[in-house]
């Protein structure tokens, strides 16, 4: 699967050109033989003599668009300009801004939004704390807490450098759910220090997303604040993965007539991801599990795991393999029914897929590239399903974060319960209708207005139900 | 000075009145009567028989208002409907929301703004955190931090009643310097873990201003915060009260045609407030400077003080009152030319302000309510300001912080100097030209447009100024 132009490579090149009547499809030309895809051009000025042009191309990389402009080079008499990147362009003072939803014209709203009016409404919450839903922004907000260790494929760029990961995040929780999340970019990467420091700064908020925080600090962190803290906190590479996972594996089954309870399925990574996946998956029904890492198939008596040493993983090897299996991945592959991978690029061949059972299905969730070419994959596969968006069945968070905290905010959540993330799961796969369903559409668009809307009724539902159980 | 009827104790009464001529005037009577203000009166349906009718009134205080509403019972055939307080309809939600300031409509968006896309722009910073700055929000984005301690006169009502004041803070950022400011209200009132939280959530922020956190502690905090973080630290009830305060005594020196190096200054407050603006008048020139608190004049050998428990009192102490005088804040006040009290209402009398210098001035500035009557004291004295703003001269921070960090962040400022407060002071006093300048206004208004334009503009010019001797 050869890398492909993209919208986030583009490059905008301000130009002048010779007033020939050729000058513009030369240098369309010359940029689609070197390999780039024009998205857009303007002809801005014209002169007697020369154009002014503003080109935009799709390159596949960095180094690829600088190529393309060596290329334009070669046209006669142009001149180039300025070369703006357009994904730079896009991020440039930042994604995100804070406004008042309140005007200020005069003195009279100075005294009603400040001091001295102010003053009953802060009365008014330190006699009902539970007023301060009502008479400030903590009903709609939610912080995006990262410490920069894990983000996106980059591994530990540290907090400054996650903040860009950080706006897009709460960009989005506004575009899918009206929610207002501010990015808190924690200049620590101490576990008990992040704790402190998210339970110092939750009043504000009605829900803590954690994002980008590498395991196995992550799930201490994730405990340890859903046990002290009186709001929901959500760990996002974890908890919103596996809702997803989970939601595309039932349409996927439906498609292939299979059961949850007796397929076998074997899934690649043990980290968060992976550990938050295989914990859904059981607490969903599945019972034949097999999970392995860059060692080979989890088991107890691994020595790494025997040790003691990583908890998660002796939990995921005491709770999977009732076999006893032990040996690679390529192993445990054969005959199961269902591969779901959230671990690295290529480590799998289409030679791997075709030892699966029939009607074998395939999640290569690794990002930007999957555990096995999704191509190939098919050929052996009736489901096929990755991260990527330039291939059908994206398993895409963006499906999941919304919907859920809008749930949890509209029901006043204090916590976060299995229950909602299983509800979050049904409702999202039954948001594909049974006519729509087939192997390349077992989850929806993200851009399908019904889907935050079904997973936040699912949530706010489950929520409302658990304290009917047991009222908190 | 009785208390009036304010917009920030306004009740909205929806009501139905019989439709007979008279109907609206004997309700509009009532109110006037029962000493109400009408500000707003609408006939939202009209039928043979009945009228229903919005009207608001400013009341007194809370109690006032539900005086107001028994009078209007009495109104022959009225009934009342829902009864809503202005000031609580205006905090409803909250009063700031997050918005995106990107586009998301299609898959290509999301590429650019968030995942492939957005690796590149983290790359970029990890490579080169100063591109921070220019590719996410720090460069605008300002912390709002309080712990509850010390809210308006309200004392400590701790971090989720303090979370309006904190809200209203930030949509003034927003309103007078398009600054994006966000809420930490902080559920610690330890000084060091507070030191720890701010330090911890500093990457996204390029500017912390402190707000309602009592003294002493706001002092180690303070100090601390601004030797160890690369941004800005700026206490607004010390800095900012002490910049307006220095900006109103030099245009009031003027109007008398007094000097600051020679003038005696009394002043009454020696908190947070009193001992910023202690040493800012020091710093401006100010040789002669008494400072008493509810204990007395301030010395050296004061038993409280002399013990060494408070080394702001002792500093205070040893930096002031070089005639080494003992006594009461009323015996300091004999003679003096100044006097500037930010402590508590109602402890100086017309009479107190009589024993002055001629040509006194007055800054009254304890909240709400003054140290002296200002109509009393403006009897004996040439000068009064206060920090109502029903009362000419009124001395509000609202002049200051907005311009003051509009002024840091444009010139990227690591840290703020003496000299930045002073040459904000500077900037505000003339904002007053001289042929404006009179006893009644000293200070400009909070909506003059100039105001934050030429205050940032004279901290940016003292940031770059004071690189320029000391490159960072």
């Amino acid at each position: 699967m050869a890398a492909i132009p993209s919208v986030s490579n583009s490059i905008t090149v301000r130009l002048e050109l010779p007033a020939r009547a050729t000058a513009v499809s030369e240098l369309t030309n010359v940029i689609e033989k070197s390999g780039g895809l024009v998205t857009g051009l303007d002809v801005t000025a014209s002169g007697p003599d020369r154009l002014r042009v503003d080109v935009t191309a799709a390159a596949r990389d960095t180094a690829h668009a600088d190529e393309i402009v060596e290329a334009m080079r070669t046209v006669h008499g142009i001149e180039i300009g300025k070369v703006s990147d357009r994904t730079f362009l896009v991020h440039l003072g930042g994604k995100l801004k804070i406004e008042s939803k309140v005007p200020i014209r005069n003195r009279d709203d100075l005294s009603l939004i400040y001091t001295p009016g102010v003053a009953r409404v802060c009365t008014a919450i330190a006699e009902n704390p539970a007023d301060a839903r009502r008479l400030t922004i903590k009903r709609n907000t939610v912080a995006v807490v990262t410490d920069g260790s894990a983000v996106l494929g980059l591994g530990n760029i540290g907090p400054l450098a996650a903040l860009p990961v950080m706006e897009g995040k709460a960009a989005l929780f506004k575009r899918f759910a009206d929610i207002d999340a501010f990015p808190i970019c924690l200049d620590t990467q101490d576990t008990e220090e992040i704790i402190r420091t998210v339970k110092a700064i939750s009043p504000v908020f009605a829900g803590i997303n954690l994002e980008d925080i590498s395991a196995p600090r992550c799930f201490e962190i994730e405990a340890r604040l859903r046990e002290e803290l009186d709001i929901p906190v959500f760990h996002d590479d974890q908890h919103g993965t596996a809702i997803v996972a989970l939601a595309a594996l039932k349409n996927a089954l439906r498609v292939v007539k299979k059961d949850l309870g007796s397929v076998r399925i074997v899934m690649s990574g043990a980290g968060a991801a992976g550990t938050a996946i295989l914990k859904l998956f059981l607490k969903a029904g599945a019972k034949n599990v097999i999970v392995a890492d860059q060692f080979g198939i989890l088991h107890p008596e691994r020595e790494d795991i025997a040790s003691g040493e990583h908890p998660s993983l002796m939990w995921s090897a005491t709770h999977t393999n009732t076999e006893g299996m032990q040996g690679t991945l390529r192993e445990a592959l054969v005959g199961a029914d269902v591969f779901v991978g959230v671990s690295a690029p290529h480590i799998l061949t289409g030679d791997d897929i075709a030892t699966m059972n029939d009607d074998a299905i395939v999640f290569a969730m690794a990002n930007p590239e999957p555990e096995v070419d999704p191509v190939e994959a098919a050929q052996h596969a009736t489901v096929v399903a990755t991260g990527r968006s330039d291939f059908a069945n994206q398993i895409n968070n963006v499906l999941v974060f919304p919907g859920v905290f809008r749930g949890l905010l509209d029901a006043h959540s204090t916590m976060i319960t299995d229950d909602v993330l299983l509800a979050a799961a049904d409702a999202l796969a039954e948001v594909v209708h049974p006519d729509e369903l087939n192997p390349a559409y077992i989850i929806p668009s993200v851009f399908n207005p019904h889907v935050t809307e079904v997973v936040s009724a699912a949530v706010e539902a489950a929520v409302k139900r658990s304290e009917t159980v047991a009222p908190a």
